[in-house]
């Protein structure tokens, strides 16, 4: 047969993948599986979207403008307003997804040997879409201690070379939970102006900041506007995942005129799913407090019931919706394979995201997981009772 | 500023986008413009997709899984096994629009530096892709003459070098309504075969094939199983071209497991679109033996206007909705601006894409213009008027 490409064989798979023949011979034996793996929200999606498509007047389902409709790009463009980023409906491409948005980035100011540089532990997609692109992930590891804050510039710049195209950050971070303050902002942006970087900012879990904290755009670093592109999605914020709208933002026109044209080689973003966009940015402000209410106490209970385990430790997530915690296991691929395989209690077990996965260093993260918040309280409550009897079984 | 990527500065904007601010500004003058240009058809979109979404029960407009639905996957195997191909549904990978099918395939079987071979003229976003995959695109020349027919095999081969990995073809053909013969596939498979190439069939404007002729599936090619890949959409088929909606389809297992990981990459395809074009699977013939009625009173209505102009010959369609059509012109983007810049009568003009766009050969096809008859018969035979009095007004 014909030789399939190199990066194809090289494509990572999804931290969780090799777990999913376990979990459906789990099903299988009719065991019911507490999903602490993924990011899919059990919130329900506003309904002001829904019904948006429902009304929809629609003859020919026709093809958007490539760059999205102009009516949704200036309401974005209002709503970015409303959170104080200022920001025109020609700065704005929309995408299929947060991840289009990402591969429009990547294509524009990266080239084929080229590197990016990523705080570690990071979304490991974004290991796919750098091997997609024939790119490499230069990691720069952040610390469980410190609760995953950016880690020392110096670090960064013993990573820069001349192939060095951009540094990625995902604010609030996606596994980590964390949220870059202003100052680690001013550090990032001092960096990229040193040595003429892109800084691209993943920040689709805005809106899930805790604790009074404010989220602070990289958009807003407004002395490095040339350097700045901001990735952004309704999937998490309206709890519309499937929707498949994310966008791209940036005020270098340059840069958005080369984005523009991967954008017009896949003719437009989804129709429908647009129209339910646009919808959603009506949602009420009640909306949002309600379910980041519920997310934080969802985290306080997840996060108080992880430390009250022997030996557990948790990095105390300021926003998004996922939180590392460290095992009192040595590796936390084979735990949560064992928790499929060989454990249940009362026809229930767990499955949690090894997050080693989330780390392009080898070695690193063996002992974490990542648990996503994204359950019923009282389903994180029984969760958490199925690890802790879990790991006093467990034996390494 | 920091410097964008090569491939970003190389990627080609679509054949008509230099023609937009003319077209706008002709617009803005209050001039009518019959867009005979682009492949939105103004066909409706069957009404069973459309309810299916009204009256879809979402509370959480979740992720599907990264393959598409399921369901779908087996209504869509159904739906192949009708026309003739025997397809199982775990062949079969959903994509976001026939686009994203194609960026699968190239990012599976090329890596940066490979070749693939098109016949030219081609569907212009395919240099759009290789560019974004850094795959240099070999074509080969088909001729106004033949029709656009496959050209000879020995003008594959010339153009075979140690890194050629797939050929591509446009089946039924845009930009130039070709059918291949069942004779011309085999050639094909019988070259592929020799070299061990992949061989990627574009298909999505299977069911618009005329005169009673029999379109021939790559996937018929049994022969070759390990080295077809067939690209495929909605978005023609059923006039739902914002659905973006598209699915790639092969034998090739391990080709489809390296495909399904850049799908996952990327999360899912759309959710409102997969119930869309699922309920458009129960679309009844009847719209179907419309719709090709339809185009082919167009067709033969626009094919002889623009026979009975001095100087116009046309490579007549079998299939799709486009036909290149010489022009007693030296340079149609020239004359295609000049329509919109220079030309009206009665306060209306038409806008063409000149063919060179949809050749990679320099030089190529300067006479020729691509022209979609997705008009209504009365707005083409205005159209094919007003391009004759232009015609015979134009000074070169």
């Amino acid at each position: 047969m014909p030789q399939l490409s190199q990066k194809g064989l090289m494509m990572p798979q999804s931290p969780i993948r090799k777990l999913v023949p376990y979990a459906e011979a789990a099903e299988a034996r009719g065991i019911t599986i507490h999903q602490l793996n993924i990011g899919q929200p059990d919130i329900k999606t506003p309904q002001t979207a829904l019904d948006a498509v429902k009304k929809a007047d629609i003859e020919v389902l026709s093809y958007s403008h490539s760059a999205g409709f102009l009516s949704y790009r200036e309401k974005l463009a209002a709503y970015y307003g409303k959170q104080g980023i200022a920001i025109e409906p020609s700065d704005i491409i929309i995408s299929t997804g947060g991840s289009e948005a990402l591969m429009f980035a990547m294509g524009s100011v990266t080239d084929p040997g080229d590197e990016i540089i990523i705080p570690e532990p990071f979304y490991a997609n974004y290991n796919g879409f750098a091997t997609a692109s024939g790119v490499t992930v230069k990691p720069v590891i952040s610390s469980f201690e410190s609760g995953f804050a950016l880690p020392p510039i110096s670090e960064f710049e013993k990573q820069i070379t001349s192939k060095t195209k951009a540094i990625i950050i995902c604010n609030p971070g996606n596994p980590t939970g964390y949220l870059y303050s202003k100052e680690e902002l001013d550090q990032l942006s001092e960096l990229v102006k040193k040595h003429d970087l892109f800084l691209i900012a993943d920040e689709v879990y805005r809106e899930f900041a805790y604790d009074g904290l404010q989220h602070n755009s990289v958009l807003n670093q407004r002395e490095i506007d040339e350097h700045t592109i901001m990735i952004d999605s309704v999937s998490k914020r309206f709890s519309m995942c499937g929707a498949r709208i994310g966008c791209i933002v940036s005020r270098n026109k340059e840069l958005m005129a080369t984005a523009m044209k991967f954008a017009q080689a896949r003719l437009s973003p989804p129709t429908l799913a647009q129209i339910a966009s646009e919808a959603a940015l009506d949602t009420p402000q009640s909306y949002f407090d309600e379910v980041i209410s519920e997310y934080v106490d969802r985290r306080d209970t997840l996060v108080a019931g992880l430390e009250a385990i022997p030996g557990v430790r948790v990095a105390k997530p300021k926003g998004a919706f996922y939180c590392i915690a460290e095992l009192p296991v040595k590796n936390s691929d084979d735990f949560a394979q064992w928790l499929l395989e060989s454990f249940e209690h009362n026809k229930k077990t767990i499955m949690v995201a090894p997050a080693a996965g989330f780390y392009s260093t080898p070695g690193e993260g063996l002992n974490q997981v990542r648990i996503a918040y994204v359950l019923k309280k009282e389903d994180l409550i029984e969760a958490v009772a199925l690890l802790k009897g879990a790991l006093s079984l467990y034996k390494d």
